[in-house]
């Protein structure tokens, strides 16, 4: 079999159907166009080109046996005849015809087709914001965003910088330039919280406390940027946030990506209502001979059966194969997404696939979600480092939704979330992560690992045996002081509780999780009692003798302390190396 | 509910059943015995204790909290009667009692029971080899042992050790004494391969090499240990295998565990023909009063729902859990295992869980199992390191089998076989894989993961566009010469080449991949062509090119150079950082 295919985009999913398409079906003729001069890249990488982890432009447009990705290499390795800074302008359907023009020579041609694969990719959302087009101010698209970028900061023109959007472009970008460059970062987001959409709120403010205390970055919660302030010479040289005027050198506009979808809508083709071209799970759209993948589509949450939008290049390549496999008349199926996505910023590492509890609940999905700590391997091990795990899972039905984990070993945080990954699309119940056979070993693993662990504690709250309390909802209730409704069990040996009872007693009490049974009648029975130990499994074990002496008014802090210290509330006196 | 509860039993699925039957039935009575004085230890983390990564014993003894697992920790903290040097002599199932001894005292009691847990453990086979009694020769088994070990090399009384046995245990001791001791050490296997049973002979075979030949470990493999012998003193002085005699201090044993069956079965408790007691989905032994976990139980193969037997710790704990929610009149299940295991052997390591080649293949079942090669995150990325997986996948049913996994990032190749067996345990065809949404982000993935990639390589091979060779076969072929039947055909850029070239032509010849098409008339038609890249990618696509050109006498190196290097096979001219 013989087919004539036109390929429209050649960052991610098209090079990936254009060459699987040339291995299935050799005889195949296979034309790729693109707008950009640059094809072919991991655009993704742009975040460690600014930061230097990556040396050059070519560590991003170049094969990992360091062989340039451009029109000469998909001619002779892949025969591909790739026409760069040639746009699409029309899709004739009738006719099966892609209209292009060279955007140097304004040249027009047709290219017939036989099949047709959109991948236009995504473009950045650029807000409404005065001064938006100022020179300094810069979205991260593509490699030209980031040469200019790399360029300015390299030059040494940039003592501050404002990123506008705290997304994973933004956040990743905030740290190229405060990690390497020592820039003076102001991150400016409109949501109370970073990483929106994407993170569980509680996880998420774990790594804004890391950013902004460990690391210096200004983080700007629920704030509504004005206006981009320019200079006298046409450049950037303030943001103003809140009636607040912020010098900056700089602005990194990181506040979203829509699909470039136009051309599909203009050609007839359905959309979704966010935007994305609308496939079925053989990445068709709604012209049978019309295959669609990468930023342009919209998704299928698996979860959930709702369309969402995700721009990634990892699903990119995933659909850019299955498009190959049935343009060439096979029958792939690509069933959509679970929402995977993993974050290292700073040595701190957050992962999370599925449903988080808010996005959970807003779906009607009554669910649990205790927080889980505990060291990502054998606690005796000295490579141990503590992790911090959400897994969220639907009462009544114990379907597993999703799963947030976060530490500073990041392969191992998202070892965990991958592993709930697959579950997912399999529509996995609560007991199949409480049996989950991680492999274990005291370098690599705990006899009872971390993620077993999450699985049993939801089991136990399902059980109606833990009552937890979040690291917020305790923070807020110990600020109420001796005067409000609440007490503190601190069930840890004295050492640890000391620097505690020093400054919080009498609201913080102290009764040792071992002691207890001998103890009752020292748990106060007129106020909310929370259970406090270092992770949450001792206050939990303390939960339940008090149910059996008929003690009910108790809540055990999820975490522990170690949640809360990794919370950032300033009212603990946490000392370092404690936990 | 109350309950009277008796577990024999106090290292691992012993305590964790008791915990949790106090938490479950708090007004329960648990009492646990143990003919050891040490108890609910972390066994596995014995080599760690002798390397000094652990400083002492108290660290596998405790609690994350630092707080002693003793007898006086289980009664106050849990509510649990614990009695230590203590042997179970006989279960009477009629009157529903056990009788038990006070090792030290000599006292009997009976202590009767509603419901029994036997959580016997294993104990290590001692080979019939004359010598094994002498002092100086030690199994690994418990915490005496690894006392023994330890206050032995600590103070310099080890110069040299061998090894009996290359499964975990074994090649973790002979790191343990090498590593941080500076002992000469000697293994001995009579497997032809270390991690015999668990261990695909080619990814165990880049194992080996790197102990060998990087770390100087003395392997013998496929080796006869005839005797110990002992000096004048009654030590050991030195092991004579397959007619040499090698001097060394110390003889380590581990040579394998076998299940602790004899009191159940003395009981009239059925045993599989491993020897493990059978028992059913809920840990029920074949007397529905009598649960059984850990160590001492045969488990089904989730895979095979064959009778196996593995000792771990973290499905020791996994059982317990089940076993306390059932004594409770629970109805919780474990479907058994697929078989995770990983081990770190001086910063490699190696992962694997359901099934390898030749399991699969004793098993009648026909697989794929190539051989894949690539970076653990973006190939740009500076943290990036080759991982060798071996993805086998059943002909026909498209159904995952297993999955082994080599590399130098532990929580990385760890994370891709946790990720497997999750979906092994849910009978997950191919696509699931070739599909299955591993996170991505530079520093933590890759666009297109390895995982992912090795389901591609599968699915390539099922369609019969792969025709793979391995480093094991190419190596044989290469030591063939000339006068062979093989032609290589290398197709990276020649700088790569070069030095192959020089060294081996005429047999290694050399044509980039991106000329193939010019250049057909090149390819030697009257010989096996083994086409070769750095890592089995480009030569794959020249292999595409090839048979689309009709030109099929043709093999893919899998893996390429750099799986062949990690062989380490001296035939090839290799030099540092190349690949």
């Amino acid at each position: 079999m013989s087919l004539n295919v036109v390929i429209i985009g050649a960052v991610a999913a098209g090079p990936k159907a254009g060459c699987r398409i040339k291995r299935l079906l050799p005889d195949s003729s296979v034309t790729m166009l693109d707008r950009d001069t640059y094809i072919s890249y991991g655009g993704c990488g742009i975040p460690f080109y600014v930061s230097g982890d990556v040396a050059d432009l070519q560590g991003l447009t170049s094969t990992s046996f360091h062989m340039e990705r451009n029109p000469a290499f998909f001619k002779g390795a892949k025969g591909i005849e790739v026409l760069t800074g040639t746009e699409a302008t029309a899709i004739d359907r009738a006719d099966k015809i892609v209209r292009a023009k060279n955007l140097a020579t304004g040249e027009e041609r047709e290219l017939p087709y036989d099949k047709l694969v959109i991948a236009t990719g995504s473009q950045p959302f650029v807000p409404p914001i005065p001064g938006v087009e100022l020179e300094g101010v810069v979205p991260v698209a593509n490699l030209h965003h980031a040469e200019a970028i790399k360029n300015a900061v390299a030059q040494g023109q940039v003592g501050s910088a404002a990123v506008i959007g705290a997304g994973a472009t933004g956040l990743e970008m905030a740290e190229a330039l405060a990690d390497l460059w020592g820039v003076e970062v102001h991150i400016f987001e409109m949501a109370p919280q970073i990483l929106p959409g994407l993170g569980d709120a509680e996880m998420v403010r774990m790594m804004e406390c890391h950013l902004a205390e460990q690391e210096g970055i200004n983080l700007h919660l629920a704030a509504k940027v004005e206006a981009i302030l320019g200079g006298e010479d046409g450049k950037v040289r303030a943001i103003k946030a809140d009636g607040v005027e912020y010098e900056v050198e700089q602005v990194i506009l990181a506040t979203g990506y829509r699909p470039n979808s136009a051309l599909a809508q203009e050609a007839g083709l359905e959309l979704e209502a966010n935007g994305g071209i609308k496939v079925n799970r053989f990445m068709q759209t709604s012209d049978p001979d019309v295959f669609a993948g990468g930023d342009c589509v919209s998704l299928t949450n698996i979860i959930t059966h709702q369309p969402m939008y995700i721009p990634a290049g990892s699903l990119a390549n995933r659909m850019g194969r299955v498009i190959a496999t049935n343009v060439c008349g096979g029958q792939a199926t690509f069933p959509g997404a679970v929402g995977s996505f993993c974050i290292k910023l700073f040595g701190l590492s957050l992962a999370r696939t599925g449903l988080n509890q808010a996005q959970a609940e807003q779906e009607g999905l009554n669910c649990v979600a205790p927080l889980v700590v505990q060291a990502d391997r054998a606690h005796f091990h000295p490579d141990n480092k503590l992790m911090y795990l959400k897994l969220v899972v639907e009462e009544g039905t114990r379907r597993v939704l999703g799963l947030t984990a976060l530490g500073e070993n990041g392969d191992a945080v998202v070892g965990r979330v991958n592993a709930v990954a697959g579950l997912l699309a399999q529509g996995a119940l609560l007991e199949d992560v409480s049996n989950l056979e991680l492999a274990y070993s005291p370098p690599l693993g705990a006899a009872v690992d971390v993620l077993n662990a999450a699985a049993n504690t939801c089991e136990n709250m399902l059980a109606g045996k833990l009552r937890p309390m979040s690291p917020q909802e305790f923070s807020r209730r110990l600020a109420e002081g001796v005067g409000g409704n609440t007490v503190v069990l601190d069930m840890r040996a004295i050492d640890n509780a000391k620097p505690f009872l020093e400054c919080l007693a009498p609201q913080w009490c102290h009764l040792p999780q071992e002691t207890l049974t001998q103890r009752l009648d020292e748990v106060p029975r007129d106020k909310d009692v929370v259970l406090v130990c270092n992770s949450g499994v001792r206050s939990y074990e303390g939960q339940v003798m008090l149910d059996a002496a008929g003690i009910h008014n108790t809540y055990n802090l999820s975490g522990g302390v170690a949640a809360v210290k990794k919370w950032g509330e300033p009212i603990l006196p946490v000392k370092d190396g404690e936990g």
